[in-house]
């Protein structure tokens, strides 16, 4: 297969080695990913700039191409100049900290596995519940298993997989579960600080990711020792709005 | 009721005040908008450097604030800091071009409705498929009735409203139309140039809007002169997928 890797954490991190490690075994490899950290910057792309590619050689890997602008730029350019053509598969990852919940509409790494679909290709975003982990190479070897048991064949059009793990070696993992993505707010803060010239300024913080206890969402399956799974949609329509809002519209008129 | 604007084409924009003017007659308008034009940043937040707010004075509104970051961080900031409080609505907008179809992934300006959603807060996104339009104020008045007939009553938990208006005078408009999400991708290229240095760099461009001709398709019905309306949900889950992964799932051994 023609793989395309890309991240959020920039071309050097680690979890997307640990993926390339494992498929370039068997599989033709391509990585690009951003020249730098780009985390948070959700499904944004690079207009208002040229885009920069440089072609490098991290651990002996070649083609290789760091980009100077956001993961969905990556995926944009690796289909349409790198590559030029569409890959068999596109793995975002493997990201430090869960990608669950809410998190996932600020998550570069998601967000760039959301394009990939958009352009026909079957694709996945991989991450980690943990900053420090030991255990890519663990996540990655499953990765490549999902990968070969062809689930992702059963996939429609306009739906990807978002796969979570805990911070775990395998062997301690308690399954795998299919999960729904959680839409409750992460308890979060702004914190105000003044800086040596007497100005404001604000950082953003959070303070936990919430407690979910429907074993079928996917922050309370990573937080139980479990994979999570959950396809998701690129298609946003709340279908079951729609009709309530048609009854409304008939008593609007616009002349 | 109280009202919290916000856009992604900065605080100077006049489809922004379009709004303002409208709101301000009946309601308490709060501005927090980017300093600068933030187009295409979909809903990244600003996590790796602090953010400055600055309280400014324009069309003698107040009060005004200019955030030195994302719409998103507007949202964020306007709730949990300058307010202090939850407002009755956000309004993001008036984007110039139309935000339909797969933009809608790359959008500030729908991305900001959508935070304001996930803080359980009713919201609006509002763009004109023109770059150029004379006709922010018949689309700011067309708002107001949307509000005052309260069909945003009408709407779940973890669902908007993305409208786009055709680039018309309101008595040219055909109707409007509760519409889905196209999920078409745009016919996209790279454009490969060299800099006087002869290194490369590249622009991404896109050649048109796609012809959906399914008239519930959110860029038939704007392209068609009607004012699209579609309900758009923040639970991203493929719930028509989850069976069909548990199946396999069924087969999968972690340990």
């Amino acid at each position: 297969m023609k793989i395309l890797l890309t991240n959020d954490d920039g071309i050097y991190f680690e979890g997307l080695w640990a993926l390339q490690k494992r498929f370039k075994q068997k599989h033709h490899v391509t990585v690009v990913a951003p020249d730098r950290e780009r985390s948070a910057v959700g499904h944004g792309i690079t207009l208002n700039h040229p885009l920069r590619v440089v072609k490098m050689a991290i651990n002996g890997a070649s083609p290789c191409w760091a980009v100077s602008g956001t993961p969905v730029d990556c995926v944009k350019l690796g289909i349409l100049e790198i590559l030029k053509q569409k890959p068999d598969i596109v793995i975002s990852g493997i990201n430090p900290g869960a990608n669950v919940g809410v998190n996932i509409n600020y998550s570069g790494t998601v967000s760039a596995a959301k394009e990939a679909t958009l352009y026909g290709v079957t694709a996945l975003a991989v991450s980690m519940n943990g900053n420090n982990t030991k255990y890519y190479d663990d996540a990655a070897g499953f990765i490549e298993e999902l990968v070969e048991k062809a689930v992702l064949n059963a996939l429609p059009f306009g739906t990807f997989l978002n796969v979570n793990f805990p911070d775990l070696p395998m062997k301690e993992i308690a399954g795998v579960k299919i999960c729904r993505q959680s839409i409750t707010l992460y308890s979060e803060y702004i914190e105000k600080r003044i800086d040596p010239r007497n100005n404001i300024y604000y950082w953003q913080g959070f303070d936990k990711i919430p407690a979910e206890e429907e074993s079928d969402l996917d922050i309370a399956a990573v937080s139980q020792n479990y994979i999570s799974i959950t396809p998701i949609k690129c298609d946003m329509t709340d279908y079951q709005s729609i009709d309530k809002l048609k009854d409304w519209n008939q008593e609007f008129r616009v002349n």
